[in-house]
């Protein structure tokens, strides 16, 4: 049903990968690191290795032209893009497939797509882009299951060019939603890992962290309004550049992950592109040097659009550094005037940290994005492409990341890097490599972001795997922190949700879903449990 | 049970109030604004003129300590601070008190005093500092209503300086919650006019709109945590500087009015007191080329302080300036630099829409406040204590805000000007005075803020005001804006407050609320309807 057809057990589209050079430096690095002499390539599953349940759901005649349970969508919609996903579809594993797959053209259609649910007694999965790392695209156990793919949602319908925003549906991904603002001279700038893949609609259910480290860093603040399709009917909230009357309602739907309803329509604050920018690489003597450097620029009220503060062995991994350095990549832009003032205060700051810098790679770079902070983010990008070939060799490769006050900070980083090194050794007996870096900063904090890699035995990798990153996780809010920055919950956080968040809040989110989805149907198990004992609201 | 006493009917404590040379200048702005040669002045109320219902609730021996039935502390809980509240109680009315007042000492207590309501079937209305403006604190119809009180939550309990953030209690009012904060070399920064009189609680329950015109403007943001008591228990928020972990709890306490519960602690997030400021005047044709500047400033990414655009009439109330002009008060500060290419690019805006400044006003007057912003300010504080001499004379004196998209404001503006004029020379046959200024800025639009000043006839003056301020309050739903930016909803808003927001949201609010509260006893008829028909969540 889609033009280009997206690659059913790894990341991007059937038509794209890895270049062998890629694929050549990987083994280069794993080698290197983990002193392996010779990689056991597990070949990539073909959609006809994969036997998938017969579809338990009778598509009725009206829908026939939307829902599809071919095997290939089927497949397509089993898992997300983490670790364990690639690693299952690479074990020819598919056990609780969708029984069938709608791709409603508009938002009527997504109402009829709810309401067949509805009659057929079916659990609805909200599919943007796929791309969760969370497994919150993954249906639960159910008696039967509709994924709901937005995926022909994807226009931007409306300009305001004056109060800079536009009005989008939910089904558009990241790449095509840049593509059609370019021509306005606005962009949404919200980049991510995911970008190219994941949707809007994605990212606002799940409050996902986009390009800027200080002040804008959750599309939560971009959202103007939105539309949202229930089982309970459809929602629109204001246009309204602030309020202060009542609850916000767009911030109810703002992180429910898809139990609350679906979003087909965002009014969204978009901003002019940049033509002023200034960027550079302040190197620290370590990590918690540099996080004191971070922690004054981001109480100093500048705003850094890029201010990430990486781990010497991971700026390593991306480019040359000292074996000992932290590097942090300090970038400011605008679109309305030059930035040196504002990057001359900062690099004060980062020096009266101990951080120095080469002044002649202090690039004021106008439009064009280059030097190391360039550098960085295209490598970023490119390395979802890697996750297969990593899987296909028996090595691990998963990040997880939070937010902590800075007083609680080094205790923070020092107990979760140290259970987590403890739980791959006694797991693997291996060391692993495991980093930090800064991926988002708040004057009251950061937001760690850690990046774990270690050769797994493949006879017993799944499970090797889960018992190092539930310790992992558990580190995460057993010290203090948020279970995810911009992950999002999904059904892998869900233990760990459960003990951050207040639990008469999850009583009210839960009589919330009761009034707007009162059989429960839309992705029962995120963030709360189906409560059917409980009477269904008026 | 309070150390000094607040002036039941009006502004301010007991011993202050407005001073002789204030009220002969009020009175001769008023001659010269509506040609009036005398002024009948209606005596202030004293707490014995006005007879009060006797009490319908027996406060419990183990209450006794914190529940109060005298007279005048229920006198002082029965209306907040709009006009109307102080004209109730020149005309020696108060119908509806409460039948008595909680002041609890600590958290325990206001679960003991929620547990009596519930025992008593009784109402609960919490009260912060009293200051609401619709009706926020009074109670509705009902057999026996308690005021909680929270003047004795009134301490900063933590400074965490590294992560400048502090653990506050709920009862305590701005002037005293600075004066606390001061001696660590922190401010919260949220100043409005009621700043003096309004409980931190308070103000996050409605949503409140500080100091700063743009980016921080609401104290949303300034939320890092939260300690709630409800009816169905406690509840306590992760402090967490950023988190993509469902739809923020917080989130849906702030602006609950205290319909879901009661606030007693939030962490905050302060800031170092600032040392640079720039700020001047900006002096504009009229008003929409002011509006034109501002939002091109709003737009560029430079976040001033203050940049209020004032209407040339309102601005010549506080100061002289050109009778057609327009004025922006545009202010910088910063605890971390100075400010002046911040302060350079936002002139050079100002300028390109046809701004104009005097250079030798424009000062980088570093801590001390000076000029143009500082006297504006401190005329602004003053306001409030003329209310009730305004009252006495039969002068409605009254305020209402809104935002709105750029692209929509100039016709939102002039429909809401029209609509209230009409309504002015309808009701009083007279002119009276209507002003607007920008109070908040958003790159996406403006929060326009209206000032009404008319005489009335004594002996119709509620009805007058009513039929005047309800078209006005109309004129901004059915315009496209929100019923409030920053003075909640209360009981005045409701009905606009019920067009403006999704039926679905409150469908789920009211659900919300059923799982905390189940027997509606906080606040009912404030934001939603008591709801008893439906069943209580377990």
């Amino acid at each position: 049903m889609s033009a280009r057809r997206r690659k059913f057990y790894g990341w991007g589209y059937a038509d794209e990968g890895a270049t062998p050079e890629e694929i050549r430096l990987l083994e280069q690095t794993l080698a290197a690191r983990f002193g392996i002499t010779s990689f056991d390539v597990t070949p990539a599953p073909r959609a006809e290795e994969i036997t998938l349940r017969a579809p338990r759901l009778e598509v009725p005649a009206g829908l026939k032209d939307i829902v599809s349970t071919a095997h290939l969508d089927r497949l397509e919609h089993c898992y997300g893009q983490m670790f364990v996903d690639v690693a299952r579809m690479f074990a020819r594993s598919c056990p609780n497939p969708p029984d069938a797959i709608a791709f409603p053209r508009n938002e009527q259609e997504v109402t009829d797509a709810l309401a067949w649910c509805d009659e057929a007694g079916a659990v609805a999965i909200p599919y943007g882009g796929g791309t969760s790392v969370v497994a919150g695209v993954e249906p639960p156990q159910a008696d039967r299951i509709v994924s709901i793919d937005l995926r022909h949602l994807d226009r931007v319908l409306e300009v305001d060019a004056v109060s800079q925003a536009a009005r989008i549906q939910g089904g558009v991904l990241g790449k095509e939603l840049e593509a059609q603002l370019k021509p306005h001279g606005f962009t949404l700038r919200h980049y991510m890992q995911s970008f190219e893949l994941s949707s809007l609609g994605g990212w606002i259910a799940t409050r996902s962290g986009g390009h800027y480290a200080t002040l804008y860093t959750h599309i939560d603040d971009q959202v103007e309004s939105l539309r949202v399709v229930t089982p309970a009917g459809t929602l629109e909230s204001r246009r309204l550049p602030g309020s202060g009357a009542g609850p916000s309602p767009d911030r109810m739907f703002i992180g429910s992950e898809g139990i609350l309803g679906i979003i087909t329509e965002a009014w969204m604050r978009v901003r002019k592109r940049p033509s002023f920018r200034a960027s550079t690489t302040v190197r620290f003597k370590n990590f918690y040097a540099g996080a004191d450097a971070v922690r004054a620029i981001s109480q100093a009220g500048l705003y850094p659009a890029n201010c990430r503060l990486l781990q010497a062995e991971e700026a390593a991994y991306t480019g040359p550094a000292d074996k000992d350095a932290a590097v942090v990549v300090l970038s400011f832009e605008s679109a309305d005037h030059p930035v040196d003032a504002w990057m001359q205060r900062a690099l004060e700051l980062a020096a009266e940290h101990g951080g120095s810098w080469d002044a002649e790679a202090l690039l004021n770079q106008g439009s064009h994005r280059a030097g190391a902070a360039g550098e960085w983010r295209d490598k970023f990008v490119r390395m979802p492409y890697l996750s297969e070939h990593m899987v296909a060799r028996g090595i691990a490769a998963t990040t997880f990341e939070s937010a902590i006050t800075w007083d609680r900070f080094k205790d923070f980083h020092s107990n979760v890097m140290d259970a987590t090194r403890r739980a791959i050794k006694r797991a693997t007996g291996r060391e692993g490599s495991l980093t930090c870096r800064f991926t988002h900063l708040y004057p009251d904090g950061p937001a760690p972001y850690f990046t774990l890699t270690c050769p797994l035995d493949k006879a017993k990798m799944l499970q090797q795997f889960w018992d190092i990153k539930h310790v992992a996780l558990q580190a995460l809010v057993a010290n203090g922190g948020t279970i995810t920055h911009h992950h999002a919950v999904g059904r892998l956080h869900r233990p760990y949700y459960d003990q951050q968040r207040p639990e008469l809040f999850a009583k009210a989110l839960r009589a919330a879903k009761r009034a707007l989805d009162p059989k429960g149907m839309l992705n029962p198990g995120v963030l709360i449990d189906p409560d059917r004992s409980e009477p269904a609201a008026k």
